[in-house]
């Protein structure tokens, strides 16, 4: 008998799957940058049968936007089903880089999405509270973006993921944007040193911060995230390493972030049995 | 009204997560052995919904036996339900390596588990057949054996996992009773160069076999592991490979079964709508 | 007639070499830090024969104090009569790191050791003086202070060797009292980066200094030190590097200490030689 | 009144201690060659006191003979006064590289080294029978030939070292007289496998052998004493490494038979307490 209700379920699960998270596109007022930021958030389907859900900030890459995920990758719907957690998609601009840029007043990114978005969340949705609820990730430029603001932040978040990500940006001089926020390489190197994700290792102790970093062999990031994973490994910074056939493209981050997500499962399911 | 069905359908799906997948436990006779070999089935909640289902052969590790994976880590039940899919795990022996012992006949775990355990799975589960439908995957002395068994049987198997796997076997000349399987390494050291992991990266081609190698970084068998990913990387066979903070115990292969039958899952998601 | 003496000679060196060399402790009164700090003196058994000795300063580890070497390692008494040196073992404080400390002035052990204990020493004992009469070791945290001293006072050693050395404190931010020291790594990483000795290799040129490294392949500071190697070479700085099986402990040490000294010799040999 | 008693016996002895301890040239009888092979013997200053004593074997380079080592760097015989042990020092011939030739039957040099030489020793010298009381040592083909010859015959010494040593051959197939003791490596590629060092390192378990091997960064051997310093580390087999400033010369021989008589002077002794 439990057998057959099985059957029918899962029945009913298969074929609906793909219409039971709640997707939404909101404006965000952002009082740094005095403008509204479009965001997308998703909702997982048994949202009215608790009280809280960890939540995921999910960073777009270079010349994406708010949309990218759960349009390019709509497989985040059921993960946020599968794993019951709120997924929040905001923009990042063309090309901030998620910096509170230090030459251009116009992109206060950091304060945006690691302030004032969290805040907009914990107050409009039912979120779970503290850092042990938040959870951040990103590809490319979001990648570079989840750690950024988890390393500097990590009173907002417990956990960050990084797919693709543009981990050391000084490879990278005269692309995508980056001279425009910080200034020249050439010219302002120091902002560059104190701007890339990896030069602030030093702001993580062992376990303070739970990673995950993805990378696909043939991606243009693959050297810098080598370097990364071999300097935390050095700093014994503990972190989840996953290198994977594969470019910088969708289809890589639509397999990663079946990767990523479940790294964050795992971490919400820990840091709630421990409080 | 939907959202309700789905609160209510997942109450009772979390309710009873861990009764659904059916557990059984059977003698399957070797013929090459001449003797029954006990052996662990995990069954999907909705083994009765369909025809065929993709199958995983779970290999334990040295000193192990058939029943470690489901006693030891019991959330592979969970997964054969996320997932959809048969787990068989055959009892290796203590110590056999899952070898066709050259210098022991009473030791053919490779024809065994290679042949007459699929053999058997296909006339009596209700298996998809072909390499398509088949993933083998083993923790240490087994993870060694999943990549062992499946470079040389790629005609049996389409993907291939290893977690905390002892992919070369010559810098342990003394442990783990190689050395009764092989003879000593110093005497038979032709024995132990053909019969390593990392020496049989020549059975594939670029694509010929989905892998998925998983270690970590504390480790006893890291080092090798980095070696073989290594080698891969050089040798242009696509592989995943993940490194995560941990040791050579359960805590560290319960998380990492979650990440091999993810891998699996999409290998099979693939295999399948490419059929 | 000669063979006789000889044999004569060396049953009486043998029977009584435990007690040769004169073993004291005393009281050296530190300007800077306003108080006495105890240090070991180890004269050689043929300190009556001649005018001046070289001496080597030899520093303790986290946790110990100036009794550690002699008690723990007592065949440095050995080693001052074969090789007819000075040995001098001041306190470095419980965790010290010999450093003047720039946010904690009780600590000014960088002061004491490699200023205000020479001039007592080449006050008080027969020392040869200058650079070329003096070398600096240490153990673990004294390793670390050796080369950080000596890197800094090369006008005050000639010779330094590191065994077991914490030689990059950067991976180890929680750890021995480094950030009571400097304050902590996330708040004051410019400190860290200035007062770890692997980023202090510019104050070398290369043959300025003579250099031993020894560490343990099983130290959890084994890592650190191939990286100084590996800079070290990067770099054309001439220096020694041994590697032996062992860990982080005084049977490491005792062993190791038997080839600094024999450098050290080495190196007093040629520095009098060419003077 | 001790104290002046040591300050007369040290006086002696360093006025003394280059003629005690005593050298002689003998003539060999190899039976396997049907010739002598002139050898020398260092007996230390000792010799008489005792009945027996460990004993050093110790191999020239390529184009030398059994007078190098105490010609062009005497200090051995102070070492073997220090340490108080015999040292042997074989003809290899021009260029033997210590194999039994497989092509030109004239060349039995591992059978001398390794079996007549040690017999000889056994019978006409106070040497410590066993393995406990040998260790074999030699510098470029001489550091190849104290490996090689070790590694096959563990029963015969207990430790090894190679200072400078061409433990892989094939990065020289036209140098040194290798194509005649083994015919070209072009045509006789299995042969050249077969009796280069570090090929044979499947004969080692770990702490089956104490090793020491040591080369200078300047030596046009130092590549491939990294290469086995990394597989020896990889194959989890303990042994001491070395690397200093400095080229293939008398100099480096010189000052590095200071760390392998001291490494060896060590082995004998934990090997006596041991037994």
């Amino acid at each position: 008998m439990k057998r057959i209700v099985y059957t029918i379920l899962f029945f009913i699960l298969l074929s609906n799957v793909s219409f039971a998270a709640k997707v939404d596109t909101v404006s965000v007022f952002s009082p740094s940058m005095n403008r509204d930021i479009k965001t997308v958030t998703i909702l997982p389907a048994d949202y009215d049968s608790k009280k809280e859900f960890p939540t995921i900030y999910l960073l777009h890459g270079y010349s994406g936007n708010y949309s990218d995920w759960v349009n390019k990758a709509p497989v985040i719907k059921e993960l946020a089903d599968r794993y019951s957690l709120i997924i929040v998609c905001p923009d990042g601009g063309f090309g901030s880089w998620y910096w509170d840029s230090p030459v251009d007043p116009a992109f206060r990114f950091e304060t945006f999405v690691s302030k004032e978005l969290v805040s907009w969340a914990d107050q409009n949705l039912k979120t779970r509270k503290g850092r042990e609820g938040r959870a951040i990730i990103g590809l490319s430029m979001g990648g570079h973006g989840a750690l950024y603001l988890a390393f500097k932040h990590q009173d907002v978040y417990g956990a960050a993921g990084s797919t693709s990500g543009g981990v050391d940006i000084r490879p990278f001089p005269l692309n995508w944007d980056m001279a425009k926020r910080l200034g020249s390489y050439a010219e302002n190197s120091s902002l560059w040193e104190e701007n890339t994700v990896i030069n602030l290792t030093h702001l993580l102790t062992p376990g303070s911060l739970e990673i995950m970093i993805d990378c696909g062999t043939s991606d243009f990031f693959y050297a810098v995230n080598e370097e990364l994973h071999d300097k935390l490994l050095l700093r014994n910074i503990p972190h989840t390493y996953l290198v994977k056939p594969g470019a910088h493209n969708w289809p890589y981050w639509t397999n990663s972030i079946l990767y990523q997500i479940l790294f964050m499962n795992e971490y919400f399911k820990k840091a709630e049995s421990a409080s």
